[in-house]
């Protein structure tokens, strides 16, 4: 059972940063990454907030871009308060834990800014979302408030033996689905499959769907490179 | 079903009534007990603090002693971050709510001073201890933290909504899945992808495992029939 890494995406406030720390360590989480943080990193803010959680802020990475922060994780959950219109599994916090501790591979879990939340690119990356059920008149969770729950679902399991989920091959990281993704769009990008221009980008997030679904495992990823290569020497 | 009742027991900030009412309501709960506020109340922090959950604050009910505010509740659960040295059951916040939630007549959740916690007089009105599972090494759960943790385990078995499964579509009817293989194979054979012959079943075999792992939906199957007729272009 490994346990998730939780990333933070586009985060603004270095308290928030900090709180979200100290909301991990409380529940034995140690691994905390962020992407584009507004103010910069290290943030002065954020150690006060942590209450004592130092070694969490200390060790956590920083990264460009979300792709880059989840490439090595095998599961991607993104967090949202509501639902969108993404036609994604969309589980509980409880049941992401579940998948997260059975899981074979790393998980990350990925928290959007403070107001807006992740955005759909961010979304696109995942393979499931994750929606705390929440009092219709008043969702109001904040960014740590998340983070616990979260982390508190996943704790659960933590120090029970659980059985070895299964011998498939886990699926592979998120780096070798981005290859893929990138290799599809490179061989598309002269058929004149990209237009017209407006439509690009939902089309390769349609795309992008359709090739995150599967969850393939890394023989399977390099099968389909196999195809693509050779479909481009027709 | 009926909900609990939150009481804060000598609470010190303004801020952390409102943050627990804001933590309160999110999971729809909306009966807010004050015993003894160190800064009276109402308390003009509590507000800003509660980012819009102000019908909990304005409902509050200030008491002199935590027996006065249980009076009519029949089942008081004290919560504490450490066990103490009292023989009552300790139960986690999970099994807590089950009871709650089973309970016949009202609940009572009681909440210590930021600082220092329920004392031993206000442990002894419960007839159960919650302790929330927490890291060893790390203990430090604020007042609203543990107010929220609470509150989302009673939710669980509340008419919240519930994130709706899935909007996904059923896995496309076999016939249109042959129907992208053949594509696939049909594009592939001009290339030699399919050779040595000794091997041609093996890898279209492998070609049709990768294929129908996804289960992917009509729209999907005709999204790659796309990308393939596309790539037949080039």
């Amino acid at each position: 059972m490994t346990a998730p890494v939780i990333v933070l995406v586009r985060p603004q406030l270095g308290e928030n940063i900090g709180k979200a720390a100290r909301a991990m360590l409380n529940f034995g989480l140690t691994e905390l990454r962020l992407v584009a943080p507004r103010d910069g990193w290290p943030n002065p803010s954020a150690g006060p907030a942590a209450s004592g959680a130092d070694i969490v802020l200390e060790n956590a990475r920083v990264f460009g871009t979300t792709a880059e922060a989840v490439a090595d994780c095998a599961h991607v959950f993104a967090t949202t308060v509501r639902k969108r219109g993404v036609t994604k599994p969309v589980l509980t916090p409880e049941q992401a834990a579940g998948d997260i501790r059975s899981a074979s591979g790393r998980s990350a879990i990925l928290f959007g800014a403070e107001r807006s939340g992740l955005d759909t690119e961010d979304v696109a990356l995942s393979r499931a979302i994750v929606t705390v059920p929440i009092n219709p008149e008043f969702g109001s969770l904040n960014l740590a408030q998340a983070v616990i729950l979260l982390a508190y679902e996943w704790s659960k399991g933590a120090n029970l033996i659980q059985p070895t989920a299964t011998e498939a091959l886990p699926p592979a990281p998120q780096a070798e689905l981005e290859a893929l993704i990138e290799h599809f769009e490179m061989l598309l990008e002269p058929t004149g499959y990209f237009t017209p221009a407006e439509r690009v980008r939902a089309t390769k997030r349609t795309l992008r769907g359709v090739l995150t679904k599967p969850g393939w495992n890394s023989l399977e990823i390099r099968t389909l490179r196999g195809v693509l290569s050779a479909l481009a020497r027709r």
